[in-house]
C-alpha cells in the first residue's frame, strides 16, 4: 500500500499547481524547511480529511490500527494531549466521576476540568528507591471500584508504562473493569513501541483496554506532536469520541505530522522486529558496561519493565540526579530526557546509532570513576556518605482536598509566601516538569510535608512549575522569594 | 536576531547526542521528511517551553508581537482552532453569554459547546449575488448590544476577513465594544497578512480588537497548523487565557511547526513589502486579464478587500461553481481552495510563482470562450442563460431555537429522513466543507427552507458534512437516501 508521504511526494512532482493553502505555495526554494514545506499541503481533492476520513487518512490509519490490531486507530496531530481529553471527555459524562492514578499527564486532570469531573484516586504507591510512582495490579483497582458508591464511577484511567518505564497489569484491570461495566482507559503515551517483539511487554490494547493513547513520537521514529489513538470495543460511543477529536484538534490539521505518523507505521509494520531487536541490543549494551559500577546504576527491566527507559540511579548521595544531568550534557554533550532527585532518565530507540550508546556508556563510567576518586580524596574530612539503603522517603499519603478542581481553579485567588502556605487551598496545578505531574492540583490542601518538599526542590535548581519564584517571574510583585497561588480567603 | 530555525540547526550541526524524543533521534539518513526530522527535538535545554516561555521561544514570539503591534503574541501549534477556543473560552466565563456572527469557524460553535456557552447572533447579512456573509459596521454591534439584556454579553466574536475575503469594521466596532465594557474577539485566521503595506486592509490588532487570532499557513509562508494569538489591553485576563492555551494545546509542540512560524516572521519582517508588492501584482494582472471575459468575472476589491482571496464567480447559469473548480482542475491541473455554489475561490500569496498566475489566466480565458462557444452552438435549443440579475436569494433569517447547543448536541439522537425533518430539532451540526461554517447547529429546528437548500447541495454533489447519504456512510443503517440527525422524541 502507498504511504501518505509518497502520495504527497507524487503531488509535489507533479505540475499541479497550488491556488489553495497554504500560503508558502509548497515554494522550497524559498525556505530552509525545503522537505516539510514541500509536502505541506490543506485538504484537496484526493487527500482526504482527517476530520471526516474516508480515503488515503483512513486506510493509513488502517494500517495502524492492524499493527496494534484495535477495532479503530485515530491519527492525531495534536498530541497525546488531545487524546487522554478526547477519551475522558467521550467516557465520562459531564460532572461524572473518574478513577484514576495521581500519577496522570496534566493533560488528564485538564479534562476533569473542562468536564467538571470528580476524580477519586487510586492508592498512591511510590517505588521509594527511585521516588517514583509504582504500578497497579488488578486488585488495587478492584478495591477501589468496591470502595466507591456502586453505578457512579464511569471510567477508570492508568498511565503505563509511565514515563519512567513502570508499566500496570493491564491485562487484569480490563477484566476488573469490564466485569463492572466500566471503561478502561491507558494512556500508554510512553508504550508505542510495545507488542513489536515477544520480548517486550504486550501493547496495552493486546491487553484489552477500551481506549489507548499511543505518542508516537516518544519511542517510534515519527515527529514531535504526532500520536495514535486506539478503540476496542464498544464500551465508549464512538460518535462522540469523534467529536472530541474535531474539537481539540485543528481545523488544519498538517499533513507533514500526518504523513510522518504513516512513515513511522510502514517503517514499524516492515522492520518492526529489527526496531526492537536494536533497542534491546542497545539497552544490553548499557547495563552490561555499568554493571561494574560502584556509584551508578540501571534500574533493571524486572523493576521498570520498559527498555526504552533507562533510569541512571546514583547509589551515592555524592551526586544528584541534576548534577549527573548537567554533567553529561555539559561535559559529554548527552542530553538526558529529564533529571529526577536521585536519577537521570535517558530514552533509547530502535533509531538510536551505536555511536551514541558508546559515548553514553564511555561517559558513564568515567563519571562512576570520578565519584569515587573524589570521595577517597575527601575521605578524611566529610566521611563516607555512598550507598544509603534507602533513598529519601517520599510520602505517600495526597494532600486534603478541599473542593473539586473545576471549583477551585475558577475561584478569585491570591499570592501567598510559600512559608506560610500551610492551611490553605492551592488555586494552581505545582509540578516538576519534566513530566509535568502534579503534587498539588487546585481544591488540595497545602500541608507541611508538601511546602518542604517544595522548598528541596527549588533548593535543587529542579524546574518546579506553579511556584512563582523571583528568577521565573522577576521581582515585580514577588513579596516573598517563593509564593504560590491559593484561593482567595474572605 | 537568530531565528529558532536556525538554533535547530544550529543543534543539528553539534555533536550532542539525543538521549530524548523524539524516538527518531533525528536520524535524517532513515527517513525521506530529512529536513523536517533534524530539527525536530523536544524541550531541551536552551531550547525554552512553549507553555512556559522564558528563552528563545519567548524571543521568537516577540518578533511577532512587534511586527504586528500587539502587547502580547502567542504561537500556536493546534492551529487557529486552539486560539479561538481559549479567546473564548477565557473572555466568557461557564455558562455565560456572546454575541457573535453566523458565519464563525465550528471552533467557536466548539467553544460554546465545552463552556455550555449561550449565543446571541447578530443579523445575518448576505452578499447575495455571491451567496456568502457580508461583514458588520458598528452601528450593527451597537444594535446587537443594545438590544441584549444590559451587562449580560461578556464578549463579541467576530470573523474578519471572511474565508471569502469580506472585511467588517473592526476599528468602529472595538469602539462600540470598549464603551460597553465588552471584550471583542476577531477571528482574523484569513488576514495575517494584513497591515504589511499601507495598500493592504490594516489588521485587527492596529484595529483594537482585544484579542486576534491569526492562521499565518492560510495565507502566509508558514506550515499548515500554525497560528497566532495577539492580546491588547487587560480586558482579557491573561493567566486564564494562557490556561486554555496549555489545555487545547500538546503538551510536545512541534519545534517544526514552531520554528516554521518564526522563520515566517523573520521573513515578513525582511522582505513584507516585497510580498505585499508580490501579491498585489498578481492579483492586478488576474483582473486586468479577466476584465474582457463574459462568462466569468473577479469579485472587486471595494466589495471583498482581501486581495488574497480571488473569489472567481460565474455570471451565467450555464456552468454552476462546483463545474468550475473541477475542469480546473481535470483540465488544467490548477488546484482551487473551494467551490461555492457559483464561484471558485482561488488564494493567492506573495509566494505564488508568476508561471502559476499565467496559467490560471490562460485557463479561465479558455473557459470563458468555452462557455461563450458552447452557448452559441445551442443558442438554437436552449436559449439563452448568461447574466440572470440576481444570483439565487438565500434565506437571511437563522432557523428557530429550540434550546442551547451544549443541551442538544448532549441529548439522546435518532436518524431522521430529510424529507421528514421538518419541526425536528438538529442534533447535530450541518456544514459545507470548506468553510465548515455550519448552516444548522444543534437545538435549532430544521424548515422547509433549509431542507430543499440542503438537498441543493447534495445534487450538486458538495460536500455537505452533517448529512448521512448512501455514498458517506453506505447503505448500512440508511433507510432513505438522506437523513440527518436529531434530538430524540419520546
Amino acid at each position: 500500500m502507498p504511504d501518505l508521504y509518497s502520495e504527497l511526494e507524487k503531488l509535489a512532482g507533479s505540475d499541479i499547481y497550488p491556488f489553495h493553502m497554504p500560503g508558502h505555495k509548497r515554494n522550497v526554494e524559498s525556505t530552509p524547511l525545503k522537505g516539510a514545506f514541500r509536502c505541506d499541503i490543506t485538504e484537496i481533492d484526493g487527500f482526504d480529511n482527517l476530520h471526516d476520513e474516508n480515503g488515503i487518512i483512513l486506510k493509513a490509519e488502517e494500517r495502524a490500527n492492524n499493527l496494534y490490531g484495535a477495532d479503530k486507530t485515530y491519527f492525531l496531530v495534536n498530541g497525546s494531549t488531545c487524546g487522554v481529553c478526547s477519551a475522558v471527555s467521550a467516557a465520562v459524562p459531564v460532572g461524572g466521576k473518574i478513577l484514576a492514578a495521581r500519577g496522570s499527564h496534566k493533560s488528564f486532570y485538564h479534562a476533569a476540568y473542562l468536564r467538571q469531573l470528580n476524580i477519586e484516586y487510586l492508592p498512591v504507591r511510590m517505588i521509594k528507591k527511585y521516588g517514583i510512582y509504582d504500578g497497579y495490579l488488578a486488585e488495587d483497582i478492584e478495591n477501589a471500584i468496591a470502595n466507591s458508591e456502586k453505578g457512579t464511577v464511569s471510567a477508570v484511567f492508568i498511565t503505563s508504562p509511565t514515563y519512567e518505564g513502570v508499566c500496570s497489569d493491564i491485562e487484569g484491570i480490563s477484566k476488573v473493569c469490564h466485569e463492572a461495566g466500566i471503561v478502561l482507559i491507558v494512556d500508554a503515551a510512553h508504550g508505542a513501541h510495545f507488542g513489536f517483539d515477544k520480548r517486550l511487554p504486550r501493547s496495552a490494547v493486546q491487553c484489552g483496554a477500551d481506549i489507548v493513547i499511543h505518542s508516537v513520537h516518544k519511542t517510534l521514529p515519527s515527529m514531535t506532536q504526532t500520536a495514535l489513538l486506539h478503540v476496542k470495543g464498544d464500551r465508549v460511543d464512538r460518535e462522540l469520541l469523534k467529536r472530541f477529536l474535531r474539537i481539540y484538534q485543528s481545523s488544519s490539521p498538517s499533513y507533514v505530522l500526518l504523513s510522518s505518523i504513516d512513515l513511522c507505521m510502514k517503517e514499524m509494520e516492515e522492520h518492526g522486529g529489527e526496531f526492537a531487536d536494536n533497542l534491546l541490543k542497545y539497552r544490553k549494551m548499557l547495563e552490561n558496561s555499568l554493571s561494574g559500577c560502584r556509584n551508578i546504576a540501571i534500574a533493571g527491566l524486572d523493576e521498570l519493565k520498559d527498555p526504552a527507559k533507562a533510569l541512571i540511579y546514583l547509589q551515592t548521595e555524592d551526586m544528584t540526579g541534576q548534577q549527573l544531568y548537567d554533567i553529561l550534557r555539559e561535559e559529554y554533550h548527552l542530553q538526558m530526557e529529564m533529571a529526577g532527585e536521585r536519577y537521570a532518565l535517558a530514552i533509547l530507540s530502535g533509531w538510536d546509532k551505536k555511536e551514541g550508546i558508546d559515548r553514553l556508556i564511555s561517559a558513564l563510567l568515567d563519571i562512576d570513576r570520578r565519584i569515587s576518586q573524589c570521595r577517597e580524596n575527601t575521605a578524611d574530612r566529610s566521611g563516607e556518605k555512598e550507598t544509603k539503603a534507602d533513598a529519601p522517603d517520599i510520602e505517600d499519603k495526597l494532600p486534603h482536598r478541599a473542593m473539586k478542581i473545576s471549583d477551585a481553579w475558577d475561584k478569585e485567588k491570591e499570592s501567598v509566601p510559600l512559608c506560610r502556605a500551610e492551611g490553605r487551598i492551592s488555586g494552581e496545578f505545582i509540578a516538576l516538569y519534566p513530566p509535568g505531574i502534579p503534587l498539588i492540583v487546585p481544591g488540595e490542601i497545602f500541608d507541611r510535608k508538601r511546602i518542604d518538599e517544595f522548598n528541596k526542590y527549588l533548593d535543587y535548581g529542579m524546574n518546579l512549575q506553579g511556584v512563582l519564584t523571583k528568577e521565573r517571574v522577576g521581582k515585580k510583585g514577588i513579596i516573598d522569594g517563593r509564593e504560590v497561588i491559593c484561593v482567595r480567603q474572605r
